[in-house]
């Protein structure tokens, strides 16, 4: 056992503030890891306040992870003390049924274990995830990463908001001569049009901020259309092939549904706190339409996303903080106010 | 021109009486069609009473019409004199668009010309449907019966509630291996029942009577269950493929997207006065599932729908009306009190 030094909420209303606690000594398959950097995601907040149902607390939020690799296991022979690798949202999953058989951990029929406020998948005990300055992961959950290790804070958001977007991406065949559409310009919405711009697709960026347009060109986006303006939108029916839609937030579909053409796909990635007002089925039937969900991405995905993004050197973009600056960039991230993504540099875990 | 005998509504409130109106002479390509049997869809009483917005009047419902070719224009060489021929929900498109290019007339991206309360292409004139004594449709929208003469009232009811279960199945592959449910006994899912079996899938049906069990289980389906009933659809959880819901009045949808597997389709071929409650983002997250809708289908897939029921003896479960009965087949049709389809022998038009 190893202690660890973490940030932790102790409740849903109570502020994150830190906490020390036992980690396992790696087993013959496991890695430990020393956390250099994790990114935040909305998850982490929703989690640490229970707004998606009673969390367990302590909760230690966090599943962007990078770090360097501090011990292998007797049996690891993927990894080597010193390697640079990342965790993502999960750290195991049952491992025998069909989706885990096909490289599709994160539809585990048992059951993933998430990176934080999840059970490990015999011993039943709660996760703590990123939030700390080590971690032990069973390796095949563990990812290597090949970018320049001095990307290496930028790298973090790769391992959610990176394959959370990549993989409907690839699902939906995302590339040259498909026109793809992104809703959201956060810490999702960034990655996603970063990584579709990459595999060739003619990316149009939706946002309800009109002082996005220039970021959202650089980023990637062929065109930038204020969703709220309706003759903007108007001009766009029936012309996506696929909508990727990151907003957390509860908003009305039918605009980008009508977006589509035969047979084109809105994919919800963003998982709102109350739903959505309902979809037309006019909308759907008429065009054949559909409404898709997707979440986060498969190991081997990962691990090709990561691959992906070190070949077209794709990182996130950024802004790093102190570990006890997490409360106020938790306000900063509910008012978007954040280019797109926080990190934690968890060198000041120990303040 | 000719005079067609028929039953119109007059507005959105009164009810369906004799009505006389003048049909176009044939052209060049065009079938002169003495019908004589046609099915009565939801959509006509929604139709009729304004219910999908705003009819224009008079109104003549009617598109699952099956007759005998009485006259072709000069340059028709599909048909003859004398063949048995039906008309669905169509009878004519731009016929330049990509999805007409395609065979997918009914998603025409200059819009459709239903055959009923609708606009021809050129002369913009409203269409007038099937409760008439005869019609003159387009021949690329006339479909050739090979049933035996004898099931031709029963084939009336495949011009829309067979080809709007067909092609959803055919789209997403049902088959043998494939766990298809179908909810809703009615007009369409009986015929979603009859065809999913055909092409050899594993049916289940799910239903709010659990008196109509035995009926499912003789139409085809392997298992029958109350959607009412959660322990009952608790054991199917995750793992349809595809489910087609075929009812036309809102209900809440997730405990159907629940059954769905990894991938699986929840479609949607009725269409509401009102929407659905929301479906929740999480269910279709966690599973990458669907929601789709799908509307009727091509021509050319009319024309197989056809083929493909005449070879396996499918044919509607129907009641036989008189003309003069539509009124009370309406407020029979509103508490689902016919099994499965009422549809109006043509001879009793002139009373």
């Amino acid at each position: 056992m190893t202690t660890a030094h973490a940030y932790a909420a102790q409740s849903a209303t109570t502020p994150l503030a830190p906490f020390t606690f036992e980690r396992r000594a790696p087993a013959a398959r496991d890695v430990a890891i020393d956390i250099l950097y994790c990114g935040v995601c909305h998850s982490d907040l929703h989690t640490a306040r229970s707004e998606w149902g009673p969390a367990a607390y302590p909760c230690v939020p966090g599943h962007e992870i990078v770090g360097r690799v501090h011990a292998v296991g007797s049996e690891v022979s993927k990894f080597k003390v010193g390697d640079l690798v990342g965790v993502g949202c999960m750290v195991d999953s049952c491992q025998h049924c069909q989706p885990c058989k096909d490289g599709l951990e994160q539809y585990c029929d048992n059951g993933m274990t998430g990176t934080y406020d999840s059970q490990e998948q015999v011993s039943r005990v709660n996760t703590l995830g990123g939030y700390s300055d080590h971690i032990v992961v069973f390796e095949k959950f563990v990812l290597k990463i090949s970018h320049d290790e001095k990307q290496l804070a930028a790298v973090a958001p790769l391992l959610c908001a990176g394959i959370t977007t990549y993989s409907p991406l690839r699902q939906w065949k995302a590339g040259p001569g498909m026109k793809v559409g992104v809703v959201g310009l956060g810490g999702l919405g960034h990655m996603g049009v970063k990584i579709a711009a990459a595999m060739g697709a003619h990316v149009v960026l939706f946002t309800t901020s009109p002082g996005k347009s220039e970021d959202a060109r650089r980023l990637g986006a062929k065109e930038v259309v204020v969703s709220r303006n309706e003759s903007e939108m108007a001009v766009h029916r029936n012309s996506f092939d696929l909508i990727i839609n990151t907003v957390a937030v509860s908003h009305n579909l039918d605009p980008f549904v009508q977006l589509l053409k035969l047979d084109g796909t809105l994919v919800l990635v963003g998982a709102p706190g109350t739903p959505h007002p309902s979809p037309g089925v006019f909308g759907l039937i008429t065009k054949r339409r559909r409404i898709a969900g997707s979440m986060i991405g498969g190991i081997a995905e990962t691990q090709e996303m990561l691959d992906f993004c070190a070949a077209h050197g794709i990182v996130s973009d950024i802004e790093t903080i102190a570990m006890p600056k997490i409360n106020e960039a938790y306000e900063r991230m509910l008012k978007s106010d954040v280019k797109y993504r926080f990190v934690i540099d968890m060198a000041t875990v120990q303040g």
